[in-house]
């Protein structure tokens, strides 16, 4: 059904540097990295449904993939493998230098390929907590996916302290757009408002 | 059914310090803290059945606590209401001077009573992540509340900042107890091992 549609770059995105290919059939996201020879990073998201029903598919577009951010069921189903951490290596071994897996309202964990983007041992996890009113979690994946990116896009070396604290805006965006319906939370957001928030998630989980 | 039953505390115990209080019939749990005159701090839990059926037993024993340890959906029922910090607040205003919600494998969140352990605005995060295999879940709790009344016992002063490394200890102690049957893990412990997972706990949350 999707052999037929092939997705055109209008000219001015062509030399974008940060690629975010959001959940849609596996071929159609790969048929899109190939046609953006700029990009210096690309995220994806994907689901249940393509994970099950695509799965040779999306294993190519994983290939072609830096970061994958998906949520735990995902990350299990994907690596046939209900321990979390040892689901994460399997899925790094299919393709991305760092798996995001998305937990909902308690944040997220970044697990890093051996070796990709810098040195280290272990995972981070950045939390997340609604703060006001929980009034529509609709795009709150997609929000913490923007914050993700959109960091990444504001920094000039991409290494795991910038990956980091990435997560931590992606926390910050999620949290922002449950608080009211669609996006008119982001909509009326200012950057005082995100920079508070920052430091309310990281006051969360440092201690001093 | 309880009325017959009456605590004895042995001789050897009734100077202690730190109390806690495991889950049981909430009128038990007074009586026991009634008996103990030494007592600097007083943890508990509970769970849904006593929530739902001896709510009033419970309101009572709450105005005795110091701590409440209990998880996402027992907070939520004993408040009465879906929103997490909020759910908290009314908590705190039962009686504890504290609140440590337990996420499970997402680690836990701890609320203070304003003024209560010191100055401060926000809630506290730790996390978990089973990093071995997590051969039985049995006793996470448990190991976590021992993990955590036994960091405050160990600590000269009662502030927030001692609270929030409790916290980090309990996530640390139920992080081992998944790791093998019943408490088989625990016994073969060492004060290294623990302080090697607290770090890496700390290094999972912690930007430079």
């Amino acid at each position: 059904m999707f052999e037929k549609f092939q997705p055109r770059i209008p000219k001015e995105y062509e030399d974008t540097e940060f690629l975010f290919l959001a959940n849609i059939q596996p071929t159609l996201q790969a048929n899109v990295r190939r046609k953006m020879n700029g990009v210096k990073l690309t995220g994806c998201d994907t689901m249940n449904y393509w994970i099950q029903g695509a799965r040779k598919e999306l294993a190519e577009t994983l290939k072609l993939v830096n970061v994958l951010l998906i949520n735990d069921t995902e990350t299990k189903m994907l690596a046939d493998e209900k321990n979390l951490p040892r689901a994460a290596q399997k899925v790094l071994a299919m393709g991305p230098q760092a798996l995001v897996i998305k937990h909902g309202e308690y944040g997220a964990t970044i697990f890093f390929r051996e070796g990709a983007f810098g040195i280290g041992r272990h995972p981070f996890r950045a939390p997340t907590l609604p703060l006001d009113e929980v009034k529509d979690p609709t795009g709150a994946g997609d929000s913490f996916a923007g914050g993700f990116m959109g960091y990444l896009a504001s920094q000039e070396e991409l290494n795991r302290e910038v990956l980091k604290r990435a997560l931590f805006y992606g926390g910050v965006m999620g949290s922002f757009a449950v608080e009211d319906f669609g996006t008119k939370r982001l909509q009326s957001l200012t950057r005082e408002e995100i920079d508070e928030r920052f430091q309310i998630f990281r006051e969360l989980t440092h201690l001093e």
